[in-house]
């Protein structure tokens, strides 16, 4: 007997907007420029690489516009930002983007500490979103975070998300991401939440978001895997966290995500020994060792 | 649709073995001592103490005698301890051990450097040993390490493995750990593994024994559980590690299972709030921050 898993998964590279916001490092906009192009480089066609969002509340992504434009494109990669509202919509046509994804969360709690307004009112107020990026040719994912729990509120009925999930497809959003934000997923929460709403929500393309805050990242993924989805989020080197999800860090790292598919016989395209080397590199940026498992085996080979 | 998993799992801590084993601090028989008390009275029923093997190569581990002596001995509890040859059954006699652990190597290398035999040449020998436990009513179990990969070989075929399984068959020693020594494991490999093995060795009771090292080790938990093994170890605050497999480090942490247990309603019938105070006084005792993705959140929590 073996495990029924994909043939492949589509993995997009989150690190320059969930990875960055939360260091206290500002990098300059040449060094995420490289962090990115070295991303590419290494096999990524899905790129996150910045947000925009309030830059009062998170100020390490205030150069997402000249990132964007600096940037030399590359075909076939592409290259998306996370967006709250209408202002970011008009910054995402400015810069060139070819996909926002639309950010809300099933929390209430969290959804007024990171956006101000309830869940209902961020889905009303995406309405004239979706319509500008519609107007400006510009492709539209949707985000639904603490999917799979709050840091405020513990359990988040899936009443809640499926209530989001509905009024994005009434936008006809079908690109959709459940984005565990505090790290409090589990394999059979994730296995679950994956089938039901699958079967429930046939048109949809979910992508799956998870930090490794207790060591669960990897078991998500293999969850997920289990019941059939195929694109996840990963961070270079491990980094993340949300601004307003209070201890939660470290998306699961891309060179461990592509380690483990390798070993699994999953295809990624990714090269892991590029992923390697950008890894070291983001980690002289930032300048601490972030919680990357291949990045710490490294380590010690080399201290041996 | 949910995820196939057992009720409940049994859980060995190895911390005092094949965690403290790999330590520079060495701590006093006294300190041995407490942890193995704080162990059994955070819900442990097995426990692996220490080991009965050169005192040379494992300097950390000729206290083993003492630790065992000083034991206030619980009932239902189960003391065992890691031995490979007949010297060792000799000291878990004098000791008053319940089982011992009699481990070989599927990977030639690995044995020669470990234990100066070959693989074949050790299960040759162990054969007295059995004798000698059975004689003095110790129970006896048997591991394979290096079963999933080794680091001087890598693949490590299959066949080896069967081949050591028969040879403990013939000697009648039916409960038997698969070890990853070298932290190599994959959930695919996992489960292909444990259902095969299963099927041809029905009379075997498995223990699966991972380390972190890539940070696969509770995906791969997970593998075994949908494969039905209900036998794990796991070393308190992650430590753990091989003299003699380069780059090996970090067994799964006791916390991090037990927390990824309950997360699944997987019983462990330990008590997460004791496991954390026990891993926070084995790092301060080791005097470093382990691989521990729990202990890492409560510090990061008390940070902010």
């Amino acid at each position: 007997m073996t495990l029924n898993l994909p043939r492949g998964i589509v993995i997009c590279e989150v690190g320059p907007r969930d990875g960055l916001q939360n260091e206290s490092v500002q990098l300059s906009v040449a060094d995420k420029v490289a962090l990115i192009d070295m991303a590419i480089a290494a096999g990524a066609r899905r790129i996150e690489i910045g947000s925009f969002v309030s830059v009062k509340a998170v100020p390490s992504m205030a150069d997402t516009d000249e990132v964007a434009l600096r940037l030399s494109r590359r075909e076939g990669v592409e290259y998306r930002v996370l967006v709250a509202n209408l202002a970011g919509l008009k910054r995402s046509e400015a810069a060139g983007i070819d996909k926002v994804k639309l950010t809300v969360s099933a929390s209430e709690t969290h959804a007024l500490k990171n956006l101000g307004r309830t869940p209902a009112k961020v889905m009303q107020d995406f309405a004239e979103c979706v319509a500008f990026a519609r107007a400006h040719n510009m492709a539209v994912a949707g985000a639904i975070s603490t999917a799979f729990g709050c840091p405020y509120e513990g359990q988040v009925a899936l009443e809640k998300v499926r209530s989001l999930i509905e009024s994005f497809l009434a936008l006809d959003v079908t690109e959709l991401s459940l984005s565990d934000t505090a790290g409090v997923a589990n394999p059979r929460q994730v296995y679950d939440y994956c089938t039901t709403l699958q079967a429930e929500y046939p048109a949809v393309q979910w992508t799956l978001h998870f930090h490794d805050t207790r060591g669960l990242g990897l078991a998500n993924v293999l969850a997920g895997m289990l019941a059939g989805v195929v694109h996840y989020d990963a961070a270079f080197a491990g980094l993340g966290g949300c601004p307003f999800a209070p201890g939660a860090t470290g998306n699961i790292a891309t060179e461990d995500l592509v380690h483990m598919a390798e070993a699994l016989q999953v295809e990624t395209g990714f090269d892991l020994t590029k992923l390697l080397v950008l890894g070291r590199r983001v980690q002289e940026l930032v300048g601490r060792i972030t919680d990357s498992a291949l990045l710490r085996v490294e380590r010690r080979d080399e201290t041996q």
